[in-house]
């Protein structure tokens, strides 16, 4: 590892950068949560009468379309374009893309109109928007026929982006450059809105190396997954390690991240 | 019990149903986390762009007026019909019917627009269905005058349905056929959405079993009810309470569901 | 104190008075079950179609910012009017204020339309709100000029209601008289939500006070401090923190609240 994601998140506890989110009612709690125990400061605004003003206050912009609608998708494209003339980083969660056309299509339209710095997706979602036939079955990947590396790395050059493929192993690419996340627990996938939670965090990491976004989204899976392990380790069950998990991200010092992430 | 909720369970488990959801704002993190923590996939989707798309992928469909709106109200009414098309089950949870004529009046023209397999509610929602008198304070039903038992059989028999009554102790009926669930604890009424809770985990059941609806509304009572009474015992109080709902329903084996349900 | 915030509860836990809340998306579960923990019951309604009749049965009603957009705002306003006309007190959180033009817009909005019986906001907003320069950084106050009890007697005087301005201290004024409130944790800081969940549990206070909102103001966040005190003495960081929050407002006891109060 030739870059130090402890670095990263304590400039984020130093920073406190904003993070705007304009996200699906499932899991905003959540990610709010996720973003507040990491060191940063959540908002959640939504409204096409301020989030352009919003953003420009914000040190990245998270964009997920986990429970979409025009009035939403239209106020995503308006602080998208507001954070690209600002030069605030975007990340874009494409919850479900592959699921319905409407998914698939508004995700490819934020790509389109919106310059976006990291795609974080899980591998039916990404395929689906580099044009690999992959199952999504509601919002959850269940199979894709191709190898996630080589998704990522696709996805990245075609996107012309980072591409943050998640899964048992986190493949992140530029197109070029290639990072493996070997962090996690199987008891994220019993827990609704973890993958939510990861792209807000991608969008923390982002807030304070912007210039970075390939090392930002690895070491954000980085950390998410060693709270992860911490949290497992106490866990009786999805609940108790959903609760864990946010006193896992307030107590990751960055030396220990430093010393347990698990980036090749 | 002439039937096995354990076995349904495990075809929940084996099978791992699509479970659609249009749902309040308060309950969809608690509600997907619960249709998760049993085996199954939520998914939430509510815009009229993509329900119909969606709930021909899923194995059950859930409606619930918590927090009813026009455009909501219009994209229960689509995926409602949809599913009927394909020959999937529908929930309902009327969620404060009775509170407001919009809520009572929405719940009725649901029932009427929509083939509904099962209402799942609690007494005074019910009650007001079906033309009893009722009081709804808010979304808590403060007592009526009738008795659950005879509320269920009624409500069945006039509405053509099964009828999902909730409270002290669970009725279910077909308007001919009845089963009582004894299972549960009182502390499911300190948590806000745990009668949401049941509905989508009724919506789990009726999806490997759309054929025994009686049998599939009383099973999830059962289901949820034993895990609310592994819950109870390690609990402080209605957080730690609610957080080991999701933890028991995981750990929930269908030999000790079969076990530890009171269906008479 | 020459007043009892425990007497005031042990009145939420007899009439179980209903608290109309228009809240934002983060945080609907937490402020529920907030107000279900403590004693009261609380509805989530805001559709255009239902506010006026849903808040004419409530002890309260609490309108919350945090996710405005044009519909919710009209419903704030339909609500807020027919609480006044009704004789229901209203509680204004100001989520935001300050941070973007529409948030500051709409809370004076709210301010000149409705009569607030409490304005309960961080120093920020509230010093927004009285055209007093702050610093907001999304929805967090960063800091301000002023002291924080002269900024609530201002508001209090400029408003014409009652200033709960809340932090490290609380303080609550009328524009004439003070209460400073000292009971909390730092850990609220670290939980999404906690200043939307006190202003729900002033709602609760208010709607058994509602001659005495002063009181019944400072007696809410003694209440929500006290309980915060027991929560965080358990908890690990913010996780188990936030769930020991809904075991501690349940347990919280009438004796234990004027005892542990930091009320002067």
């Amino acid at each position: 590892m030739s870059f130090s994601p402890g670095q990263m998140l304590a400039e984020i506890r130093e920073r406190k950068p904003l993070v705007h989110q304009i996200t699906n009612y499932v899991v905003m709690n959540e990610t709010a949560n996720a973003t507040l125990g990491l060191g940063a400061l959540p908002v959640m605004a939504h409204a096409r009468e301020e989030v352009e003003e919003m953003v420009a206050l914000a040190g990245a912009l998270v964009l997920n379309i986990g429970t979409l609608s025009p009035h939403w998708v239209e106020a995503m494209l308006l602080a998208g374009k507001a954070a690209n003339e600002q030069g605030v980083p975007v990340v874009l969660d494409p919850v479900g893309a592959g699921a319905t056309r409407y998914r698939t299509e508004t995700a490819r339209r934020l790509l389109d109109e919106v310059n976006v710095a990291v795609l974080r997706g899980n591998q039916g979602e990404v395929a689906t928007l580099v044009g690999v036939e992959a199952e999504v079955r509601g919002v959850e990947s269940i199979g894709t026929g191709g190898e996630p590396a080589e998704l990522a790395r696709t996805a990245g050059r075609h996107l012309g982006l980072v591409a943050s493929v998640t899964g048992p192993v986190d493949h992140v690419s530029d197109g070029k450059r290639m990072l493996a996340v070997a962090n996690g627990h199987e008891l994220l996938a019993a827990v609704t809105g973890t993958g939510c939670m990861s792209s807000a965090i991608t969008g923390c990491f982002l807030a304070v190396a912007k210039d970075s976004p390939l090392e930002a989204a690895a070491a954000a899976l980085a950390a998410f997954g060693v709270a992860a392990e911490a949290a497992a380790s106490d866990a009786k069950g999805p609940g108790s390690f959903h609760v864990g998990l946010y006193d896992a991200l307030a107590a990751l010092e960055p030396e220990a991240l430093d010393a347990r992430a698990k980036v090749s």
